[in-house]
C-alpha cells in the first residue's frame, strides 16, 4: 500500500463535485444524519445524494436506494453502513467510478478481533484493483469547510490554511474546536482513523506542496507505515512548520492505542529523535500542540532570543522570567537607551523598573506597561515580547471593564503594528465571578478577531515560543 | 529577628479585635480606601478605625486625625502612609499598645536603594523594642474571612481550611480567586511581602499548629530566614499537606525577584532538594499550584497507585494512559471480574472495553462511562479514579444539554459516594459556541459546588494525583 501518486490525486477528496452518503438515516442522532447535516451547513456546492434504501428524502435531501441508482458522476462516498456491508459498497464504487471511498464505518482491526481484521486487509485489496481510494477505516474524515466538507453539523466554517490531521476522531474535534477559539482557521483536517489506505505519510507529502496549508498539525498513536510517514514529515518540515503530538508513549498508552486504531505505537524517546530528525515539533500534549499551532500560525518566528516581558505584578514579573529563561530566551535587562526614555517620563521609575517590567510599580507614573512595551519594542534591543494582561488586577479597581478593555485594545495594537512577535497572556477565566468571566471572555474574543496570539499562561507562552524559535533557527542552519 | 514565638502570639493577628487603617482615604480608586471596604465586605466584627487628619469620616465610618485619638484598644494597624511617615507611625503604635502592625507601604529594600533599607531595619530595630510585631513591608497582609479580614473588596467570603503564604501580592489574589472557582475554601492567607520580621518560616510553625488549616499552599521567591523557613516547612509538612511554588529559580527570575521584594532566590535543584527534605510538595507553576491545592483538599490521598480512566473517545484514552503512566500509575488492566460484569450487561463490548475506557464505544450498549467507573470502583481492583466527562462529544449530539447535565450529575454521585479518590477532568471552555461555553461553566460550577476536584486537562489531574500519592507514600514511610 505504500504508494505516492503524485501530489495532485488528493485534491479530489479535498474538493469533491460530488458527495453520498451510503447508510444515510432519517435517524436526526445518528452519523449517517450528521454527515449530510454537516456537509449543508458547510455549504457544499454540488450535489448531495443520500443512500437510503427505505426513504425517499433524508436530511431534507432526495434519497437513492443504492449508489448505483445515483444519477450523474461521485467523487467521493462516505460510508456509515455497518462493516459487513463495506465489500459490496466497494463493488458500487467501482462499478460506478468512485474516486475515494471514505469509511467512517469501524469495527475492523481496532477491535483486535482477527475476522475483523481479515475483512478490512479484503477490502483493501478489492478497493486497489477497483482504483478507488480509501480513507479510513473507523476514521471520521475529512473536515474543509473551503470546500464544503465537515463531519459534524456544529464545527466552525471559517477557511485558513491550518491543516490538522488526526488518528482520532475526538481528538479532531476537540483541536479543531479549541483551535478556533484560539483564532485558528483551518483548512484540510483529516481524521484517517486505521490508515489502511491513504495514509498520514501520503497526507504530509500532499499538504507540502499544498498552496492553501500554511501550518500543518498531526496527531499519531502510532503510524500503519513508518518510512513513508519519515519521509512525508520530512518533505512537509522542509517547507512549512509542522507540529506533532504522539500519543501512545507509553506501555499502557501503547496498549491503549492498539485497540483505538489498530497501531502499534513505539516508544517515547525514538518517537522524539524521529521526530527532531525529520525537522518537525513535538507536543507532548494536545495543549502543546494548540499552543504551538496558534504560535506558528499566528506570529512570525522571532530573529532571536532576546525577549521583552511586560505586565502583572511583582510576582508574575518573577514566573515569567523564569518561564522565559527555562524555555531558552535571554531576559535582557533594559537597555541604557529605554532607560533614558523612561527616566523623560517616570523619572522615579528610570533605576527601578526593570524586565520584566512589573506593572505594579508603575502606577501613578505616567507610564503604563503598554508604554514600556512600545519604548522596548524600538530599535533593537528585543527580538520578541510577551506581555501581561494581568487581568486580576483590573478586577480589584473601579471601572475595571473599561479600563481593561481600554489596556487591552491598545496592547492588540502595538502587537499587530509592531515587525516582532508579540505573544499576549490572558489567564483562563477560572473567577466564580460571572461578570469577570464575561469580561475576559469579550477581551480574549476582541484578540483574537484581530488575529493576536493569545495564552492562557506565562509559562505556556514561553513553551510554544521556544520550541518556534528552536524550529526557526534549525531551518535556517 | 529569628524568633519562634509559642504559636498562640499569632492567633490575634488573623482575629484581631479591632484594626485601625494609617493612611485611610476617600479616593475610592486606592489601598486606604479598599482597606476599609474589604474588611467591611468581610463582616469584620469589631470596631474599624480610618486613621485621616483632614476627613471625618472614610467609606461611611467615622476618621480619626490619629492613631492615638482613637478611643479603644487597636489590636492590628494596616498601614497606607508613604515609607517615610512609617517611624512615626511605629511610635504611636507603641503608645497604643498595638501589637500587630502590617506595612502595605512599599518602597523599602526592594528597590534597591541603600537608604530605603537603612529605613527599613531602623524601623525593625525600633519596633521590636515597643514590642509591635511588624508584617510586611510591601505586602498586601491578610485575607482571612473567619477573621473578617481582607486585603481586596471583591475577594471571596466563604471560610474554610486552605492557608496559603505569598510573598506576593498579586500572586495571592490570583490563587485565591483561581482557587475559590475550583473550590478552594480559603482560610488564613498572608501576603508577607519583605517578610523583616513575621517570616514565612514563623508563619509555617504557626500554621503547623493551627486547628483550623488543612492545607497549606506557598508562594516564595526567596527568603529572609532559611533556617528559619525549613524548620517551619518541616514542622507544617509533617502535619497537614504542604505545597510550595519557588520563584525566582532562574538567573532573570532570581533579578527580577531580587527588585520585587528584596529576596535572594537561589538555584532551582537547590530549592527542589530542600523541599523534598522538608516534606513539601513543590509546584513548578501556577497552575500546578492550584491543582496540587485542589488535590490535596479535595480528595483523599489515593491508597496506593492502580488507576481507572474512563470517557472521552479514543485519543482522550490514549491520552489518559501516557499521562497516567508518566506520572508514576499502573494503568491496570480491566480485571476478569468486572469483565465478566460487562458481560452480563453488553456482551459485545466484553472482549472490547479495556482501561482506559473509550466512550466512543459504548454508544448503543447499555452501558455508560459512568457505569463502568461504578463497576472497576467496586472490589478491591484500582485505588482512585480519573473520569473524562468528554463535553465535545455530547456538542455533538441533540439534546447536548440534558444530556450533558444527566450524565455530569451521575457522576458527582458516582464520585462523592466513593471511598476511593475520583478526579474530574472538564476541560477549559475553549470553543467559539457561547451556549457551550455557559453550558461547560454551569457544569463545573455543579461539580465545585459538591466538593469534587476538577482539573481542565488529564495530564494535569494526572500531575496532581501522582505528585499526591509521592507524598502520601513518604509520610508513611
Amino acid at each position: 500500500m505504500t504508494r505516492f501518486p503524485s501530489t495532485p490525486d488528493l485534491d479530489l477528496l479535498f474538493r469533491p463535485r460530488s458527495v453520498a452518503v451510503a447508510g444515510a438515516s432519517t435517524n436526526v442522532d445518528s452519523p449517517g444524519h450528521d454527515y449530510l447535516e454537516a456537509i449543508k451547513r458547510q455549504g457544499f456546492s454540488g450535489p448531495i445524494y443520500p443512500i437510503n434504501p427505505k426513504a425517499d428524502t433524508v436530511a431534507g435531501l432526495r434519497a437513492y436506494p443504492s449508489l448505483r441508482e445515483v444519477p450523474g458522476q461521485v467523487d467521493l462516498v462516505i460510508s456509515c453502513v455497518p462493516a459487513p456491508a463495506v465489500p459490496e459498497l466497494v463493488e458500487h464504487c467501482g462499478e460506478k467510478g468512485v474516486r475515494f471511498l471514505h469509511l467512517f464505518t469501524g469495527r475492523f482491526s481496532e477491535t483486535g478481533d482477527a475476522e475483523a481484521a481479515r475483512l478490512e486487509q479484503a477490502i483493501a485489496r478489492r478497493a486497489a484493483e477497483l482504483g478507488v481510494r480509501i480513507l479510513g477505516p473507523n476514521g471520521m474524515g475529512l473536515y474543509h469547510p473551503a470546500g464544503g466538507l465537515s463531519f459534524r453539523p456544529d464545527l466552525p466554517t471559517d477557511r485558513g490554511g491550518v491543516a490538522f490531521l488526526s488518528q482520532s476522531g475526538n481528538n479532531a474535534v476537540e483541536v479543531i474546536t479549541r483551535g478556533n477559539a484560539r483564532g485558528l482557521a483551518f483548512g484540510k483536517v483529516v481524521n484517517y482513523g486505521n490508515g489502511l489506505d491513504i495514509t498520514p505519510g501520503e497526507l504530509l507529502r500532499y499538504l507540502a506542496d499544498d498552496p492553501e496549508t500554511t501550518v500543518i498539525g498531526g496527531y499519531v498513536e502510532g503510524v500503519p507505515d513508518g518510512r513513508g510517514f519519515y519521509e512525508g514529515l520530512r518533505a512537509a518540515a522542509a517547507r512549512k512548520p509542522v507540529i506533532i503530538h504522539k500519543a501512545g508513549r507509553t506501555r499502557a498508552g501503547a496498549r491503549s492505542a492498539a485497540s483505538h486504531t489498530a497501531a502499534l505505537a513505539g516508544q517515547a524517546e525514538l518517537w522524539s529523535t524521529v521526530l527532531r530528525q525529520a525537522g518537525a515539533i513535538e507536543a507532548r500534549n494536545q495543549d502543546q500542540l494548540l499552543d504551538l499551532m496558534v504560535g506558528a500560525a499566528l506570529l512570525r518566528p522571532p530573529a532571536g532570543r532576546r525577549i521583552a516581558i511586560v505586565g502583572g505584578g511583582g510576582g508574575r514579573s518573577v514566573q515569567s522570567a523564569d518561564a522565559a529563561e527555562e524555555n531558552g530566551f535571554e531576559v535582557v535587562p533594559l537597555p541604557h537607551a529605554v532607560r533614558e526614555r523612561v527616566r523623560e517620563r517616570a523619572p522615579m521609575l528610570a533605576d527601578w523598573v526593570g524586565n520584566p517590567v512589573d506593572q505594579s510599580i508603575l502606577a501613578g507614573s505616567g507610564l503604563s506597561s503598554n508604554g514600556l512595551l512600545e519604548l522596548m519594542l524600538e530599535g533593537d534591543h528585543y527580538d520578541l515580547a510577551i506581555a501581561n494582561v494581568g487581568e486580576d488586577w483590573f478586577f480589584g479597581r473601579p471601572d475595571a471593564a473599561d479600563r481593561l478593555k481600554h489596556a487591552c485594545g491598545r496592547l492588540a495594537a502595538i502587537a499587530a503594528a509592531s515587525t516582532k512577535p508579540v505573544a499576549v497572556v490572558l489567564g483562563p477565566t477560572e473567577t466564580r465571578n460571572r461578570d469577570h468571566r464575561a469580561l475576559v471572555d469579550e477581551v480574549r474574543d476582541d484578540f483574537v478577531a484581530r488575529g493576536i496570539a493569545v495564552f492562557p499562561s506565562v509559562e505556556r507562552a514561553a513553551f510554544a515560543l521556544g520550541r518556534l524559535v528552536q524550529a526557526a533557527e534549525r531551518r535556517r542552519a
